[in-house]
């Protein structure tokens, strides 16, 4: 049987399943054998759009990474095209992006110096290794491990870095140039070098901005004017492509360049030459972490987007696989003269207003560039930077969310916290460093939440099945039973603090005959958990208290199976707290009447004999 | 009113309050007032007894430090009268400990060479760095940070320390000396000096080791021979008292030191000096993590021995407190020439059967080697070193834990993961790099756990108010509701894994109109899981399925109500399941109702039309 045939035949569950399981590493199978004129009709109108956006930004991100602009077109072509084929989201437009470009930088710049050719090819080295990251962990199945950078962290990085980004194009935009990495020495850089403003290229820059500023805000004018919802948010998306041709042929007509305004500059009409990445161990050793934080941030801001897309068209992406795309156009990026690469937020979004249907649209757009390389550089060579900059500034404010921030607040100070310290260490250490402090602060600020567990003593809601907090609910109490409800997990961690919280208990409750912890919010007891389990258990037995578990999952269940707690347990497990509270109280009774007709059974032999006080001391009675 | 009479008066709540107050950071208030002959008798027959066990196993532990004898009996004195000031345990025996002695001569082996007063410096530096750590982070009310040694991590510890430890002593035993801190380097360390081998130091290492081993199993024997069972226990455990005593006559008798056998040698006999531990930058800077280390180490075993014994005896100790006790007793050992001290397993179990009532046996005890100091030292000159290997070797082997990795491996794959990772590590790099190891793979693991919760689509027993997993129980289920309960607290880790699972459960129930999501073991909803939450409300929103919520918790309840998303909610947030169940069935059954009485008019509408076929084709039925 052909290839062909295997893939593109439905006949048999064998053709079926071949294709399903090929599929899942080379999503294209999934979508090109069903590929038509139709699609193709809707891809090529959305690769268009995407061309003359990506045109720009490309360019633009090039240089905030601190390489030529030609090296951000170089990167908007292979890549591309790898992802479409190994890709799992429809509508991802990969390519420079503007966070994953600050991080190049500020990864680079302390080891070459910017343009330089060793800087270009440590870029592409970087590439590779993000590439080689992503692509390992996506074949291991390991993108779970993206979801340990939580969404106040992400946020807070997006408000950093976007503060950050424009604060580093601000000075390309007056005429500056070069700045640093952090708030501080990007605010230093600014006030020392006032006196260098080029006036030609601040009024062109400032323009720039003040265009694209107002143009975002066109479109309900444009609409009063008589244009289509679309056709006017065509033109307000259209908005950098304009500025950018606008200001070339202002800088081609005046000849500015010849006044000082930097420009891109000539660029040669080729397609990206092969390349080499360094293999040098020292520079592998100094890029392996900043390689790894890329990998993370740039796969968490291309999974969330693509995932919100697919769900919005009822698709699915299947993060594992995303990783293998992401690494594959990463590793192209190296090979290809260009730098690393990710799923880029405001092309993605026009790529899938603008109808993109499958990944092919992607990969059209990577011959669109390939197109303008080869036949338009000499248009580009005049646009300014200074419009770069303003287009740069533009796109990085709408990353900072004010409002995300005072939501967070609200809701929770412990996410404000992890969120405020990845807004301060990024300002004041870099992207890397806010990056990994987020990380940790909100594993630790998780950690210590768990290592103190909620617990409510619970009695029963009279005439009901249903036990509720006794500090909430007026509730049946028995001053012998006490009903222990844990809300957490129990494991290394907070073994100890349960410990601490039933010796309190038993501490308090002097009358205390049974203790019964429920654990319907248990999901787990480990290893310590149990021992800590063992320990209560003897110790309650030693204060001839009785230890009874009730509402243990199935799962908790099976695992102490698999040790002798069971067996040791003075009391019961009960499948429902209200089965614990009847059984207990039962017992209780029995056992009251069994003590009392004891009683009575003793006073009588003891009203046989002349001592006149027979139960008021316990010792004596125990003499007798 | 006198201080005193504050103290001891229990006239006026002011007095009580005053007092509780004080002995929170003063235990010693809380027994010193009440301290009588009684209690005296007691302690003082306890304290001789550790005093007798206290001198060999002092001097052992400096040794296996690296450090001359002595030191460990000039950390014995000091050290025991702070910790009885400061400590909560009523019975801790503090000073070297075996464990606490192999970390600080790994810490200081590659800085100085052992033996020189260069490195007797750096043990007091480490004891003050290590006493600072736990006092600071107790009077921090730090003392939780401990719980993150998971119980198999420390058992992992122990036994990879116990073979260590006896690995090391045996090269003291055999007559070679002198060894490495890893297994390998211990093993290639004998191998490579098998020809240096002693032989009178052999014969009698070997005869001690054997005659303790003997011992150990006597008490059977012993009493068959008609001892009571305490007296035989007793003789036991002077076992090593009697080899130190045995061989260091035979040693003096025989003048063994002349044929080349190491003994302890002369000893100044003069209370501990005050000393000055070095305040070098570097130094400091170099011993921090290991200081860190052996506190977090020594606090654990510590703390775990003196909460089993205090809870013997229904007392209870503060671990925060604790910490401020053994850091005063570091600090002590750093000023009076001492070494770091912790906890003595051995001795304190013999403290707590000897019958020891206060701390004040401590204090007796550190009394007890001053003693032994002034007067006896000329006696130890001649103790052998290859007595003290042998009884470091027997109690060394003690803190091996076979069966207990048997145990962890029966009750959990990822808790016998991080023990064997332990042990690995403690073998290869050394205890450490064994610590360290364990902590990360217990909480990555548990993390991992944590990221991919377990979920249970639940349906209803029929006939009752249970709702059980309709994978594991015949129950009721409805093809429009879908009853999802996640057991686990939604925080980023496992938000996104959520929204997988839900949407899932989308793509497989076709009819599904209603999904509840039962948060009965939910005891957290942190701000990454409220955004998954609100993804989740609004694609079910686009798919008309309405989300409901059930049994959500007071606290999650609480900071839900901090964020909008409540009103957002497409559905209902229910009390318990059932009531989710009932009502959503009225709900639907309403629905139907409604639904058959339009479809009813509309087929009557159409029965006056010529269409034969009203109902087949939903489209056809649409267009009428």
């Amino acid at each position: 049987m052909s290839l062909w045939r295997r893939l593109t035949g439905t006949d048999t569950r064998e053709q079926i399943h071949f294709r399903a399981r090929l599929a899942r590493y080379f999503p294209i199978i999934s979508w090109a054998p069903y590929y038509n004129r139709h699609l193709l009709s809707e891809d090529l109108v959305a690769s268009i759009i995407v061309t003359l956006m990506v045109i720009p930004q490309a360019l633009a991100y090039a240089i905030l990474a601190g390489l030529p602009a030609i090296t951000g077109l170089y990167a908007s072509m292979l890549p591309l095209i790898l992802y479409s084929i190994f890709g799992t989201s429809r509508t991802l437009a990969v390519g420079p992006m503007a966070i994953v470009s600050l991080m190049t930088a500020a990864a680079l710049s302390p080891l070459f110096a910017s343009g330089t050719p060793a800087y270009s090819q440590a870029a592409m080295t970087l590439a590779m290794l993000s590439g080689l990251i992503l692509a390992v962990m996506g074949l291991l199945r390991l993108g779970f491990f993206a979801n340990f950078l939580s969404h106040p962290v992400v946020s807070g990085l997006l408000t950093a870095s976007g503060v950050l980004i424009a604060a580093s194009q601000f000075a390309s935009l007056i005429g500056i140039g070069g700045s640093g990495f952090t708030l501080i020495d990007q605010l230093a850089h600014l006030l020392t070098h006032l006196d260098g403003v080029h006036w030609p290229t601040l009024i062109l820059g400032v323009a720039a901005l003040v265009f694209l500023l107002l143009i975002r805000r066109a479109g309900p004018m444009l609409q009063k004017m008589g244009l289509s919802a679309g056709k006017a948010t065509f033109i307000v998306r259209l908005g950098p492509v304009m500025a950018v041709a606008i200001t070339t042929l202002a800088s081609w007509a005046l000849q500015l360049p010849a006044q000082g305004v930097n420009v891109v500059g000539d660029i040669p009409a080729h397609l990206p030459p092969l390349s080499l990445p360094s293999f040098e161990p020292g520079l592998l050793r100094d890029l392996l972490l900043p390689a790894f934080l890329i990998s993370v941030v740039g796969f968490i801001e291309s999974v969330s987007l693509a995932q919100m897309l697919a769900a919005r068209r009822r698709e699915r992406i299947s993060p594992d696989q995303e990783l293998v795309g992401l690494g594959t156009a990463n590793l192209a990026a190296a090979f290809t003269s260009g730098m690393p690469v990710t799923g880029s937020l405001s092309r993605t979004v026009i790529n899938f207003d603008a109808g993109a249907r499958t990944p092919a649209a992607g990969a059209f757009a990577a011959l669109g560039v390939g197109l303008v390389i080869l036949f338009l550089t000499s248009l580009i060579a005049y646009l300014p930077i200074a419009t770069l900059a303003a287009s740069i500034i533009v796109s990085a404010m709408t990353l900072v969310d004010l409002p995300g921030l005072r939501r967070t607040w609200h809701y929770s100070r412990s996410d404000f916290a992890a969120m405020l310290i990845t807004i301060v260490l990024t300002f004041v250490e870099g992207v890397e460093a806010g990056v990994m402090a987020g990380v940790g602060v909100s594993l630790a600020l998780y950690l210590y939440r768990t290592s103190r567990p909620h617990t409510a003593e619970v009695g029963r809601l009279p005439g009901t099945e249903h036990f509720r907090n006794i500090r909430r609910h007026e509730a049946e109490v028995d001053d012998e039973i006490a009903l222990l409800r844990v809300d957490e997990s129990l494991y290394f961690a907070n073994a100890r603090y349960l410990e601490d919280t039933v010796y309190g208990l038993l501490a308090d409750r002097e009358n205390l005959r049974h203790l019964v912890l429920i654990c319907s919010a248990v999901n787990l007891i480990d290893a310590s958990a149990l021992e800590s389990l063992e320990a209560i258990n003897a110790r309650l037995k030693d204060s001839q208290v009785t230890l009874h578990l009730a509402e243990v999952k199935g799962p908790v269940m099976d695992m102490l199976g698999n040790s002798d707690f069971l067996d040791h347990l003075t009391g019961e497990a009960y499948l429902s707290t209200f089965a614990a509270w009847t059984d207990i109280r039962h017992r209780l009774d029995d056992e009251r009447a069994a003590l009392l007709a004891a009683k009575e059974a003793s006073s009588e032999v003891q009203a046989e004999e002349p001592d006149p006080d027979p139960a008021e001391t316990p010792s004596a009675g125990g003499k007798s």
